[in-house]
């Protein structure tokens, strides 16, 4: 995408500022970057993180770095992947510990293209973003912090935030005007403090973590996966790490002992020592330690996530929680990538400001059920094991009937959030429900699977013009437009709804055409996924082999455009065998009269409507689109 | 692996001394690089491939670039991928040209992992190489050239080449020694001509090509498709490439033409303008070219790859044919792969010096089955187009049984040929077939469907260790070691029978015992894959659920010192879709016996034998590595 020429006279004047370059900051400043918005990003770390913290990235994250390009510069590093977790508590009789189940991490009941947790250095994670800033001209300024902002509509209307910063040694200072302050700082976030936002704790208690990361020799069978291990000695989480390292999480103190103090502390050989007695009968001795650090925390929730909608926080900033489920960054990764496209469709001038409203609440209910999971899973980690009895083996043959204890219930049933697959977003303009503005017969046919609110969901289709067989919902990168995927079925079947689409877009007042690219005269012959917008995207799929499928013929113009954006769905899938069109099948669409689905710049559902003759497709179109458009679009084309 | 000590006092000792650093020079030298020789890499060009030339990689060289951890770096310069190749001929009635039919570039009937050809600029490809080589400390010497060199083992039994290296401008020379010299000069071999080694003709047929790479815009469809083109104004092949470009070739001259010269020339604009005629009625335009060029070949292949078994020839010095097909690199590879690891054996101690005389017939049987294919598809290619009543449309629903065209058939039933999944060795001492010296009861059990001398079948296990699901095929890397792999099928069934087979193993005298490392007593810990032996990597899968798997229990000392490779056969297979144990099955091995198999360092199949109690398996194993290993080896292990 092209950048934006600067607008301003002075270099003083930014789109937006960014406090903190950790996963939040950075993947926001990423996203705007790559979509052409001036940057000044600050961190007041004088390095990014050069060993130990937060690692793990959640499928659905991997997805998403797929869907940036990112994922083989994080592969590169030859992280560890985690496919199960194994239970260890004290056997029925005897002394030491015991397999008593492993789940995997990513069941098979998620339809996940990488069902395994990447386990990774973050240091490593931020470098992979921060080359890809380069590309885009945006260098993180560093060791620079805060000192003050204030933020100011009716003074300047276009940037209202005024933003001082300065050197940590304070030798220099500078202050900077925007549009937007994002405060990606972290759990002790000096913006959330200025703006007196609170923090719930969803849980009063507290508790103090050690964390080492190492390379050990043992003979403990399951030092290559992740682990909760409970013993009569105490409990530990093992996880592993890339470079044939493992990180050992063990509970120091909590705010329910006795003698509790948030600065109680370990030293390395207090917890080596515990380690030991805990792994018992298994062995247990490090070559070397990477990394060891204590540290309390507590969970906490952020009161607001912005008061005014430019002053913006994300991250740690607003939630934390202990480290073992392995959310925070995936969570402060989805954070920023929420409201990156949202404040990109308003800055373009093509959704209403009134859309930032709906960062904080979709933000922070997948928040609040983190804490909620967090919480219950916390609690039953650090409790005394459960009693011998209680502890169901499940070896061979695992069923998922199998009466399980709480300990084992609690993370099955929680494997789909913590994949990233389970985040739903409540109803809002973005996220049609039969509330919506937008009411027409063709929504949300009969028969669908896809959940507004939800993630597309994953298949495997032909690309018409290279054979190639791609993943169709990796198709369109992170470029900030609407996906519309419009599933044609059977081209003998929908050759006139195609067209009928088709001409009712191209009517003037459509959703299509009132935003046309200005420069659309200019565009590229090459330009593969925005030659007509920069709001949408469009996709076609047929449900038919793709050697019947011949674009000039079959495609009308508009939609044929997108050369390699049209797909044969003729792909197998185990997942619905039997199905002549698997995606068609998948989506719960019509194998012959297709549907016509709008996927938000983040890859979640916003609605689904049925392919029909005439004008009714567009229409609904229309009415989702107003519902946030800056403009009025045709509610009534056929009459036109 | 640990590198060498350099056995000799000066520097102008070298273990090979490589010529040319195009496919195989690179390919020979980074292998011997990473297992720890000393070279002496020279090029006389002053930088790697700038533009143009050969360009494809096959599926089976994808898998072998991966199997050396080359794969990422490749794939990071996004190359197209050819899944299909279309074919278009003038029409039944009236002019231009039409799609006659299309078929996978690597049909379903071979079971790769990468069903699709690679397209990538050389040079990309070779810096991929060049980088790896100087993390092993070696760096191409350029722009130098070899003036001279002679053979003598009399003379100097360790070092019996001297070599004569001259800067290219002349400015410098050195003589230097070497164990082995290796030509991969390409089609005008300096070492070949040296050597009065022949060429032959197998087609006297000699052409004129151009070829030219660019981006285009084009309304014919298939333009990211490779498409064999024949019109009435000629034909033309197309080949989609990275960054948006096409490549065309077009032939130019033919030694059959009346008025036939190896030096007809056509410029840029002379092609573009044949190309814009053959297209028709579709039109296409130049961006811009990148690359264009003309060049006369002939098909011709080398009377013998050595004469000494010091001084070795391999890719183009051996071998030259159309570019159609698109194996020229890959062929450069495996030669260079199949001779690496026999000097390394050789080197290492372990086989007799007599296995380098395996490097020629295996190599030059390919060359020669190349050179047919070639021959009878290039034949093909270039004469007038066939009558349209001989061309049958393979439109929808392409079936094997429909009539094709003698060029589409040809095509159909090279396929695994061209993927590279068809190379086959014939009988010798390491390809085990009836007449091996190697005779037992045990020796290729009824059922198995591994073919000695091809490629190891593709299968997916899960890691004991992690859980990692993993291809089986590629878990040992190129590390110039045998991979034995103990398919140990059921644990209950085999029991006694893997207890048997270690206990021989450590007896005195076995394969096993009799090359241990020297420093077996230094081993790191973590060494995954050559604890005991430089000679040896083993794998062992059990046909049973991972869970059900306990290493400390299940699998004697000797193979769980292999931690990371202990598998269990529990992954469903659509091959083998009713399979209890698909790896098992497809191998054709007892889901509930097993049964062990050899592959050699390069991933073909030696020996398959049957696990039994008692010692007749590793009494098998034993007469199998005597028959090329330097030391005599335990025949009667039962009696001691």
């Amino acid at each position: 995408m092209e950048v934006q020429p600067d607008r301003t006279s002075g270099s003083k004047y930014y789109d937006i500022v960014i406090v903190g370059a950790g996963p939040a900051g950075l993947m926001l400043s990423t996203c705007l970057a790559r979509w052409g918005y001036k940057i000044k990003h600050i961190d007041n770390r004088a390095q990014p993180t050069p060993t130990g913290r937060a690692d793990g990235i959640q499928p659905r994250s991997l997805d998403l770095l797929r869907n940036m390009g990112l994922k083989p510069a994080i592969m590169a590093n030859k992280p560890a992947r985690v496919y199960e977790v194994a239970f260890w508590d004290p056997p029925k009789s005897g002394k030491g510990i015991e397999r008593t189940g492993t789940w995997a991490s990513c069941p098979s009941f998620i339809d996940a293209r990488y069902p395994f947790t990447t386990l990774l250095h973050q240091g490593m994670i931020e470098r992979v973003f921060i080359a890809d800033l380069e590309k885009s001209g945006v260098q993180i300024q560093r060791p620079w912090t805060i000192t003050g902002f204030s933020s100011d509509e009716k003074e300047n209307p276009e940037y209202p935030v005024t933003v001082d910063l300065e050197h940590v040694d304070g030798t220099n200072k500078e202050t900077v005007r925007a549009k937007y302050l994002f405060g990606g700082e972290g759990a002790r976030s000096f913006i959330r403090d200025q703006l007196k936002i609170g923090i719930k704790h969803k849980d009063p208690i507290a508790f103090v973590w050690g964390v080492m990361d190492g390379v050990v020799q043992t003979d403990f069978p399951d030092i290559k996966m992740k682990c909760t291990i409970h013993s009569e000695h105490g409990s530990i989480m093992v996880i592993p790490r890339e470079n044939n390292m493992v990180r050992l999480y063990i509970q120091i103190a909590s705010s329910t002992d006795p003698d509790w103090s948030p600065r109680k502390t370990a030293t390395e050989e207090d917890v080596q020592a515990s380690a030991k007695k805990i792994l018992q009968p298994y062995s247990i001795e490090w070559d070397r330690v990477e990394w060891y650090s204590v540290y309390p925390i507590g969970q906490g929730i952020s009161d607001r996530y912005t008061l005014d909608h430019r002053v913006f926080l994300g991250g740690d900033a607003c939630h934390t929680h202990s480290p073992k489920a392995g959310q925070g960054m995936n969570t402060a990764f989805l954070d920023a990538q929420n409201l990156a496209w949202k404040i990109h469709l308003v800055e373009r001038g093509f959704a209403d400001r009134s859309v930032l409203k709906t960062y904080e609440p979709e933000r922070k209910e997948v928040a609040e059920s983190l804490l909620a999971f967090d919480n219950k899973y916390a609690k039953l980690f650090s409790q005394r094991p459960p009693a011998a009895t209680e502890v169901q083996a499940a070896s061979e043959n695992v069923s998922e009937e199998a009466e399980d204890n709480e300990f084992i219930k609690t993370f099955k049933a929680s494997c789909e959030f913590t994949s990233g697959y389970g985040v739903a977003y409540g109803p809002n303009s973005f996220n049609w429900s039969e509330d919506h503005p937008a009411q027409s017969h063709v929504l949300h046919p009969k028969g669908t699977k896809l959940r507004t609110g939800r993630l597309f969901i994953n298949s495997d289709v032909t690309r018409v013009a290279d054979a190639n067989v791609v993943h169709l919902e990796q198709e369109v990168p992170l470029n900030g437009s609407f996906r519309i995927f419009v599933f044609a079925g059977k081209p003998s079947v929908t050759r006139q709804a195609l067209k009928d689409l088709t001409t009712y877009m191209n009517r003037k007042g459509s959703f299509f055409s009132t935003y046309l690219r200005p420069d659309i005269d200019q565009v590229s012959y090459h330009e593969r996924h925005n030659p007509h917008s920069w709001l949408y995207t469009f996709c076609t799929v047929f449900a038919a082999p793709r050697t019947s499928i011949e674009i000039s013929r079959d495609v009308p113009d508009l939609l044929a455009r997108y050369r390699e954006h049209v797909y044969a769905d003729d792909r197998w899938d185990r997942r619905v065998p039997d199905a002549a069109a698997a995606a068609h099948a998948k989506m719960g669409l019509d194998q012959e009269k297709g549907g016509v689905v709008v996927v938000r710049p983040d890859g979640y559902v916003g609605m689904v409507a049925s392919l029909v003759e005439g004008s009714d497709t567009v229409d609904a179109l229309n009415q989702y689109f107003s519902s946030f458009c800056t403009k009025k679009l045709g509610e009534t084309m056929a009459q036109l």
